[in-house]
């Protein structure tokens, strides 16, 4: 067997990834072990494999309160974002010419767009206000009659702060734009209860590995009578809509990490109590400046150690066993684009710092937290910016 | 825990999918318990979780006499067949507009290349000969001096025929064409040794599920001074080459499976034994017509019974716990394109079966294949077409 991490840790980095679930780990291997058949083969090995795929689906379409066939199953959150926004752009281009999305989209929203912009596309992101939220009015008055894509996530990854969807939904809607509507739905699913058809969604991502799943599997939901073209081709797996054979150990997993999930109004409530008891804590330091608002998904919260840089108090707080994140894992190093389009000033950008739970957190983890952060101000005195 | 199939049976379909070894599901579990960790994150948890990925890198590189820094992991065979096609045209479409590859491709290429030539690329795909193999000469014909992409498998995936993948880089030298040479090596790679650089090839393919380890992970060789833009965009994994969250416990679990890969030279030799003895058993029978030639790589013997259906003779074979293919898994039901183009008649390709070997098959496999398939023509007499 491989080494064995022995330590004892605090874990608040569940936004970038989340330990896989004893369920999912056990379905995984079920999968592997016993379901191992290739889904597209006539034979019982196929068969039962399959069968593993439609079972996930079938449960995942019930938490998300659509139909199975309107599941398509992607590597994940990345791969389910870009194919919505360049198949949607391919099936729009005939229609108009105009793609809305925000500054504080993940890369991968972000860098499939900039490819669509280099091929001619009019790219409009909108920008956010203070608490990280798109104002109503910019996506109203963004969206025009040549609008052929709205892109825009429901939780921001940094900031928790949640986007108005329905606002695009309607505005596409009175405009009567040609626009289908993405939602990057990575970190929302699974923490608040999402129904894409009541919110006006035509494309949703969703990314396993945020959720006690493994990496490598997530899926892209499409509505029903929205027809787009694959970006995967090839032998036509999941109806034609993404070639490759299914990856049954991920997927069967997946279906074990979804049925875990608790009663998500619940949770939620419960969640919000531990944000708010963080925030308390953290706010009584008298250094901590909270960048997240009150309004966020409370499953992260931005905060500042103004005079301390960011990797230095991410660094020390591993040392002490405590899990962290400056800005995204996936932006390793550099300094938050999300919280410089909020308008944070550079101080509390270089000295923010992302913590992110999951349904494992408690408040003994917050207090080791705060109690390690005013080590880290003490200690580290010397090393003020 | 989930249900376990109890039965005995012979699976011969290892062309569709194979059975993850051991060490490989060790290593995802592993991966899944201990190192889940994202790897872009900057804590310790990241780091391990990077470490397992470049390990991994560095065993596939020495297996393949290749650099680490020219493995880029994919989630399979069929996203790396459509980043190498993609990438390459999109690079090449300034110096050249036609792209050759052959009639009998995967469908990751086929529909990929068919994209291409929507989009106004030259597409020419060569006829193999009787043997299923790309005459040389019509290579050499093929590649003009605006070919921008020649993609040729290695090994095809239905009869186990080798293609003249150098015939290929050479032509594009004497001819002096911009083209890069992608080669899908999916069902050749851990079967026999490859050695990229030797043969000339910019581009190529594996998948990890053929080679016993899981679905959902793959990878593409890109030779080091070949530039393609990356096919999916976000965070900038990979070097950027690839972005998306990197499945480690899939990674770390495809190290497995090429750790338990055999000494290639050896294996082949045995192998080449046990296909000879299916050759000559099956011919035995009087009845059984062998579609493979001799000079394929002997992990695939491509058979027919003229007068049966395959599909029939597949689910009497299934029945009787022999696991069998009928044309390629990703060609679902439908008459073989490939043995099509090889020239066959529909007879031949009407009852046609593919029996494909991984390292575990044994002599009292084919004897139980063969007995089934007599006991197939005995009991099935009445379903002669």
């Amino acid at each position: 067997m491989g080494s064995v991490i022995l330590m004892q840790y605090v874990y608040l980095d569940n936004s970038a990834t989340t330990k896989p679930c004893e369920l999912s780990v056990k379905y995984t291997l079920d999968a592997l072990e016993n379901f191992w058949g290739n889904p597209s083969s006539l034979h019982m090995l196929g068969v039962l494999a399959e069968e593993k795929i439609n079972e996930a689906k079938k449960c995942i379409a019930d938490v998300l309160h659509c139909k199975e066939e309107e599941i398509v199953f992607t590597s994940g959150g990345t791969e389910a974002n870009n194919t919505a926004i360049i198949s949607a752009a391919l099936k729009g281009k005939k229609r108009g010419n105009r793609i809305v999305t925000t500054e504080i989209e993940h890369p991968s929203v972000l860098e499939t767009v900039k490819r669509l912009e280099e091929e001619g596309f009019e790219v409009v992101k909108l920008k956010p206000d203070k608490n990280g939220v798109i104002p109503a009015e910019s996506i109203k008055n963004a969206i025009t009659k040549d609008t052929i894509l709205v892109s825009i996530m429901l939780v921001n990854n940094e900031t928790g702060a949640i986007q108005p969807v329905e606002t695009a939904a309607a505005a596409i809607k009175s405009v009567g734009a040609p626009a289908l509507l993405h939602v990057d739905a990575v970190q929302a699913f699974g923490k608040m209860p999402i129904n894409p058809s009541k919110l006006g969604v035509d494309l949703l991502t969703v990314s396993g590995h945020k959720i006690h799943a493994s990496k490598g599997i997530g899926f892209l939901y499409i509505r029903k009578g929205v027809t787009i073209k694959p970006y995967i081709t090839g032998g036509g797996q999941e109806k034609g809509m993404r070639s490759g054979t299914e990856p049954v150990p991920l997927i069967y997993g997946l279906l074990g990490a979804v049925k875990s999930l608790p009663n998500l109004e619940n949770a939620l409530k419960k969640q919000k109590e531990l944000w708010n008891y963080a925030k308390q804590k953290l706010s009584d330091t008298g250094f901590v400046k909270i960048n997240s608002s009150d309004e966020c998904l409370p499953y992260i919260i931005n905060i500042s150690v103004p005079g301390y840089r960011s990797e230095t108090l991410l660094h020390f707080l591993e040392n002490e066993g405590i899990y962290v994140s400056s800005g995204s894992a996936c932006a390793k190093g550099e300094g938050s684009y999300v919280l410089k389009s909020c308008g944070f000033d550079r101080k509390t950008i270089d000295s923010s710092l992302r913590i992110s739970f999951s349904r494992d957190n408690t408040k003994e983890d917050i207090d080791a937290l705060v109690s390690t952060l005013i080590k880290a101000t003490e200690r580290l005195q010397r090393s003020k910016i």
